[in-house]
C-alpha cells in the first residue's frame, strides 16, 4: 500500500508539471484562436463582399493541405488513429495550419466549427512533449488524452466536458480511468490559461427548467431519438457528400474551390446568412423563439458540405446550432419550454454525433446550470444509443456495441463497417 | 442499420416497461424506508432512555440474520457478486430483514447510514422480477444495474447520481456503457416514485464558491488526497474491527451484543449523541460552522465499529458525515470556504470509499449546484486515486489499477488482495 501510495504521488507530481505545461499550450491555443475568430466573424459581418472569396480561399485551403499537410489532413481523426496505434509524433505544423485555415473558412462564411482546431492545435503543440517518451508508451498516450481534454475544455469554456471528452471519444461505449486525473487536471489548466488571456465564452440561457413529471417521460425520449437520427443523418451527410467529391473531382484542391463556388451560390440566391460562419447569436435566439424545422436541416446540410468539401473547422458549434435549433422546433408540439428543448438538443445531437453522452450531460450541467441534469442525460444517453454505430469521427473505435446483438462489432474502427 | 434501429426499439420499450416496475419497487421501497427512518430517528431524540436498548437490539439483529438470514448477511456484496458470477436469485427476505434491522440499529442510536438499505431493498425486490429470464442472462445483469440505480437515486434524491453509482459500482476504474440508458431509466423512475410519495430530500448548502484561481489547486489536491486517505482508513477500520469481532467472538450474534454494549458505554461516559444514528443536522453544520478534527475520526470509529459488530445500514451517509466535517475543519488552514471544503469532503470521502467518482462529482452538482463542479470533479478524482485498491464493498473488482505498475492486479477482487 506504501509502495502504491510513493508511485501514486510521484506520479501525481510528474502530470501536474505536465499537464500544467500542455494546458498554457492548448489554453493559449484556444485563446489566440477565439480572438482571432472572433475578429474574423466581425469583418465578414460588416464586409459582406469577402462571402465572394469563398471559392479563392478554398482553393487556397486545398492547395496549401495537398501540397504541404498531408500529413495532417486527417485532423481529429490522425490524433485518435494515434492514441489507439501510435506510429510517430504529430507534426507541429497541424498547429499552425488548422488555425489559419479555419480562420480562412470562417472569414468567407464557410459553415463550420471550432473543436477540432482547438483539439488538433492543442494536439500538434503538446505532442511535441512525447519526445521525451517512447511513441507507443502509455506517457504518449496520457500526453494525447491531455491535449485532447484540454483543447475541448479551454475552446469552450466547461472543463468538465474536456475531462469526460477526452476520456469516451476513442472508444465508443467504454471508459478507462487510467487516465482520469490527468484529463481533469489538463481541463483544469488548460481553461485556467484560457481565461486569463481574458476570453470569454457564450452563456446560452435556459430559462425554465419544469419539475421532471411522468408526462414529460415519453417526449424526452422522443425527442432523444430524434437527435439520435439527426447526428446519424449529419454523420451520413458528411460522408456521402465527400465520397461525392472524391468521386467526380479528382485534384484534391479543385474540391473546396468548387465547393466555395455551390455555398456562394446559395447563400447568395436564397439570402441565408444565418447559416454563415459559427452562427453563435441564432443559437441564442433559438432558446428564445421556436424555430422552424428548414433551419436546422440546411444548418446540417451548409456544415456537412462546407467541411466535405475541405473546409476546415470543427463541427461541434454547428452541431450545437443544429441540436438547438431542431430542439427549439420540437417545441412546436412538445408540452417542454423551449429553452429546455433547445438546451437538450445542443447537447444530445453532439452526444450522437461524437458518442460521448457523460461528457455532453456535463457540458449540459455546465452551459445552462443543474436544474435541468437530468432531462440533460436522458436526452444524451438515448441520443446516443439512437445515432447507431455512426460518428463524425471515423477512426473510434467500438468498445461496446449500442445494442448486445451487435458484439461482434467489438474493437473493429468505424472505417471499416 | 435498419436492424439496429429495430433492435434499440424494442429494448427501448421492453426496459421502460421493466425500470419502471423496478422504479415502483426501488422508488417506493426507499419512500417506506425514509419515512420510517425519520420517525425512528424522531423517537430517539425524543425518548434518549432507548439508548439502553443498544445491546438487546443488537442482540435481536444478530439472532435474526445468524437463524434466518446467513443468505442475505453478505448485503451490497452479494449484490456485486450476483453481478459478477450469477448464482441464484437474491431472496425476497432480503428486504425486509435489511428494512427492520436498520431501523432497530437507528432506534437506539447506531451510527450507520442508508444507500446500503435502500439498495438491498431495491435488489431483492427487483431481483423476483429476474425469474423471466435465465439467471445469468444479460437481462438478469440490467436488473441488478437498474436496481442499484434505482435505490440509490431515490433514496438520496439525486437520479444523475445513482445512475452513475451503478454504472461505476461493480469493477473499479472502467465503466460500460452497455446498461447507460437502463441505469438512467431506473433512477428517472424510482426518483420520481420516491417523490411521488411526498419524501423530501435534505438541501445542504454551499454558500460560497470562489473563482477557480491557481493559488486553490494545491489545496485541492491536498484536500482530494487527505479525503482519499481517510476513505482508505475508514475501509481498513471497518475491516479490523470486523476480523477482531470474529477472532474473539465465535458466536455470531453476541457480536452486536457485545458491540451494542461498548457503544452505550463510549456514548454515555462522554456525551456523544452527535454521533448516533444518521447526523443530518451535524452534516449541515459543518457547512456553516469549522469543526475541530477529532468529529471526524470518532464518527469513522463508531461508524466502522457500529457496522462491523453485525449492526445494519449503510455506510454512505456516514461517509458524507466523516467527509463534510473533516473538510470542514481543513478550512482551519486552507484558504477556501468552509462550505466548499465541507460539500467537496461529503463527496470525495465517499467517492474513495467507493470509487465512484463520477457519481460523487454528479452528487455535488445534485446537492449543491453546479458552480462548484470542477472543485468537486478534481477532489472526488483524487480521493479516487489516492484510497489506494480498497473499498467499503469487499467484492468490487479491480478493473484497471490505479497506477498502471499494479497492472496485474486486474480483475482481482478486492476480497483477495
Amino acid at each position: 500500500m506504501l509502495d502504491l501510495y510513493i508511485k501514486n504521488l510521484t506520479f501525481l507530481f510528474k502530470w501536474i508539471l505536465i499537464t500544467s505545461v500542455i494546458g498554457v499550450l492548448a489554453g493559449s491555443g484556444s485563446a489566440l484562436f477565439l480572438f482571432s475568430l472572433e475578429w474574423c466573424t466581425n469583418y465578414r459581418l460588416n464586409n459582406p463582399y469577402v462571402l465572394y472569396f469563398l471559392p479563392l480561399s478554398g482553393l487556397l485551403i486545398g492547395l496549401w493541405y495537398h501540397f504541404l499537410g498531408t500529413n495532417v489532413a486527417a485532423g481529429n481523426n490522425l490524433i485518435i488513429d494515434e492514441y489507439h496505434k501510435p506510429k510517430e509524433i504529430i507534426s507541429i505544423k497541424m498547429a499552425p495550419m488548422v488555425l489559419i485555415t479555419t480562420l480562412m473558412t470562417h472569414i468567407v462564411g464557410g459553415s463550420a466549427g471550432r473543436e477540432g482546431t482547438a483539439i488538433q492545435m492543442s494536439a500538434s503543440l503538446s505532442d511535441q512533449l512525447s519526445r521525451m517518451f517512447k511513441i507507443d508508451s502509455f506517457d504518449r498516450k496520457l500526453i494525447l488524452l491531455a491535449a485532447i481534454s484540454g483543447g475541448f475544455a479551454s475552446v469552450f469554456g466547461t472543463p468538465l466536458a474536456g475531462a469526460l471528452f477526452a476520456l469516451e471519444v476513442a472508444l465508443i461505449g467504454k471508459i478507462s480511468y487510467k487516465g482520469i486525473m490527468v484529463s481533469f487536471f489538463a481541463a483544469y489548466f488548460s481553461n485556467f490559461v484560457c481565461d486569463a488571456w481574458g476570453i470569454h465564452h457564450t452563456q446560452y440561457l435556459v430559462s425554465e427548467v419544469p419539475y421532471f413529471d411522468l408526462k414529460y417521460f415519453p417526449w424526452v425520449i422522443l425527442a432523444g431519438i430524434i437527435f439520435g437520427i439527426t447526428a446519424l443523418s449529419f454523420s451520413k451527410a458528411t460522408y456521402i457528400f465527400a465520397n461525392t467529391f472524391k468521386k467526380y473531382i479528382n485534384y484534391p484542391p479543385f474540391r473546396p474551390l468548387v465547393g466555395g463556388f455551390v455555398l456562394l451560390f446559395f447563400f447568395l440566391l436564397f439570402d441565408l446568412d444565418k447559416f454563415q460562419g459559427l452562427g453563435v447569436p441564432f443559437i441564442e435566439a433559438s432558446f428564445k423563439n421556436i424555430e422552424t424545422p428548414q433551419v436546422f436541416v440546411l444548418k446540417l446540410l451548409f456544415t456537412a458540405f462546407t467541411l466535405s468539401a475541405g473546409f476546415k473547422g470543427g463541427e461541434v458549434t454547428p452541431l450545437f446550432f443544429i441540436g438547438a435549433t431542431l430542439g427549439s422546433a420540437l417545441a412546436v408540439f412538445m408540452p417542454l419550454p423551449v429553452s429546455l428543448l433547445a438546451g437538450m438538443g445542443f447537447v444530445a445531437v453532439f452526444s450522437g454525433a461524437t458518442n460521448t453522452p457523460l461528457a455532453c450531460t456535463f457540458m449540459a450541467i455546465e452551459l445552462f446550470g443543474a436544474a435541468g441534469g437530468l432531462y440533460y442525460g436522458i436526452a444524451c444517453v438515448v441520443g446516443y444509443i439512437f445515432s447507431g454505430h455512426s460518428s463524425i469521427y471515423s477512426s473510434q473505435l467500438i468498445g461496446e456495441a449500442k445494442h448486445p446483438f451487435f458484439d461482434f462489432l467489438k474493437y473493429k474502427s468505424l472505417k471499416n463497417l
